[in-house]
């Protein structure tokens, strides 16, 4: 056989098999119909999105492949298939912090597929409220990013929500080096916030040693300064580029490919366990000395890890705290419940924001 | 059976129905990799990427679709999947005009599939060069919007570029009403590009009836006066809302949904018939009376019909002007190539900027 022929087998046996996988997706999408149908049937109001269930469909995706494609590359497409079946059903509509083309736009595709509906909104209490009012389903607000620590905005608006933690996102965001010179020998300094030029010093020990490195309020201050002072640089995001006219001169200059952001998703509704969970919840105690390892003690002596804490101050009084706490495993679960059981009896306040499933993708 | 029973059954169909999807999806990449390995071993640069081949798949996805999903969605799953195959052999670079979150990266994402790698350009001539130099497999730009009308830059571009037209993308493009005013009551007057104002002038007439409507030379020119003056509001793109820090009261208010930017996709090799195709061309003439007729007379006699024309100041001499001309059919076919070949004879200046499939999605 000539290559060309050899090329036409494969090809024909290609399409044999597109037609067998655009027949599969179809009766997915026709089962989960069915599940929409018992549900409108039991009478209840109906959810069609379950998070739960989309987790443990993602992971034994990611469990079970063989490969060639990757596993993370399968469990996207999964995602993108359970997206177009849900918009059959139900079309999400999904308020994230605007305007588009944002990270965060970018985290609601990832978590909710291109199936739904992204509403872009002016501010993050804005996408707390939508979701409140039922005009979106969901919300995305982030949470925590590499280059600003904790969103203390997101972390005050979720003190006073009714709202539930649904899930999480997380995504990786880079870092450039933007200025108007033409190139690296034309730089005489480079402004930063001090944790992005932490986050780039290998890249600039090794591009530009010996250039003053000076850090400032925020990256869009530092692209600011780059545009009015003569041999500066700043290093900042893609926005800060556009907003003032830099050239990117290098991209992705940061240290650690993994720097990331990571945001909640909002809901109405408590999620069941899904198997792999974390809980949400906000505590406070009297700033008296040991106060806080009192209250945290009985997460210890069940064996429940915290994955995170934040303080902030609650704003009622000097002094006083509200603690952001991440655990692992869901509250329905007997170790867990125990746990909070027993450090909502410490605690002066005491709200739990939500059980989720761990991000999968 | 009660209705959770009902629910569970179907979902342990889902789940074997998921299982035999990710068979056939890693099936499909095993056998892109067998392409591969056919054309490496003839030895020859091997082309991975066929713009003829994914246009035919995409088209018979849509023909033979039976739902219940979309034909549209399907397709969009599949270009998905055909993305993931690729980017096993061979990931794609392709250069756009930055930065992202732009349009044109949405352009991107949609022909080639998210796991294509998209490189941020900062001018458009940059993304040219890019694709010239070898630095990017394909390139991405801009030809036409309703609102502005032909992308000239582009079309000054490929004027002089050993580049070929590879293929066209269109998107949907939305117009937003932004103001710092927190009403439409307090509107006092509306500024855009005329052709922004025209697009939304059913809207305007029934939500902002009598309110002042001034044109000016651009959208982000139109914020601009929305951020400077009291009680004036835009119409423009999110972009500008977010550069001139402006609400955008009410969103999508074009009277047309179908509001769109057309894109070309740029490479350095020719790309063979699909079945449907597109030739794109610049042709010259003198500037007297009946050239133009003159010189296209060939394709009615053909039977080629024109789907655009667009006229372009040669740069060269006064009064010559350079003509963008689109038709319908492959350079290959019979009829085509007989109808270029007349035309050829006519020009002052002829070039074939490339035979495409029409877009599909």
């Amino acid at each position: 056989m000539s290559s060309e022929e050899k090329l036409q087998a494969i090809r024909t046996r290609i399409d044999a098999l597109d037609e067998e996988l655009q027949a599969l997706i179809n009766e997915r999408a026709s089962l989960a119909q069915e599940v929409a149908r018992v549900k409108l049937a039991d009478g209840e109001e109906a959810l069609f999105y379950r998070p739960e269930r989309e987790a443990q469909v993602l992971r034994r995706v990611k469990e079970r492949n063989q490969g060639p494609l990757p596993a993370e590359e399968v469990a996207r497409l999964f995602r993108e298939v359970m997206s177009a079946c849900l918009a059959l059903e139900q079309p999400m509509q999904i308020a994230f912090l605007g305007p588009e083309g944002t990270f965060s736009q970018e985290a609601v595709l990832k978590h909710f597929g291109h199936s739904a509906l992204t509403l872009p909104m002016a501010a993050i209490d804005e996408v707390f409220r939508e979701v409140e009012a039922g005009s979106a389903n969901y919300g995305v607000v982030p949470v925590e990013n590499s280059t600003e620590g904790a969103i203390n905005h997101t972390l005050d608006l979720l003190l006073k929500t009714p709202l539930k933690i649904c899930g999480e996102v997380e995504l990786r965001i880079h870092d450039h080096l933007m200025t108007q010179v033409d190139s690296l020998a034309e730089i005489k300094c480079v402004y930063s916030h001090a944790q992005s030029l932490a986050q780039c010093r290998e890249w600039l020990d090794a591009h530009l040693a010996g250039v003053e490195r000076v850090s400032v309020s925020s990256n869009a201050e530092a692209a600011r300064l780059a545009r009015d002072e003569a041999g500066a640089a700043a290093i900042a995001g893609y926005s800060a580029a556009e907003l003032y006219d830099l050239k990117i001169l290098e991209s992705n200059i940061e240290d650690d490919p993994n720097n990331t952001t990571r945001f909640f998703i909002l809901g109405r509704d408590d999620v069941p366990a899904s198997g792999k969970d974390k809980t949400a919840l906000l505590v406070s105690t009297k700033n008296k000395p040991g106060a806080l390892s009192q209250l945290l003690e009985p997460l210890a002596r069940h064996g429940i890890s915290m994955t995170r804490i934040e303080s902030r101050p609650s704003r009622k009084g000097v002094w006083e705290y509200v603690f952001f706490v991440e655990i692992e495993g869901h509250q329905d679960e007997e170790q867990v419940a125990s746990a909070l059981g027993a450090l909502e009896r410490e605690a002066a306040m005491y709200k739990i924001l939500g059980s989720f499933p761990r991000a999968v993708l």
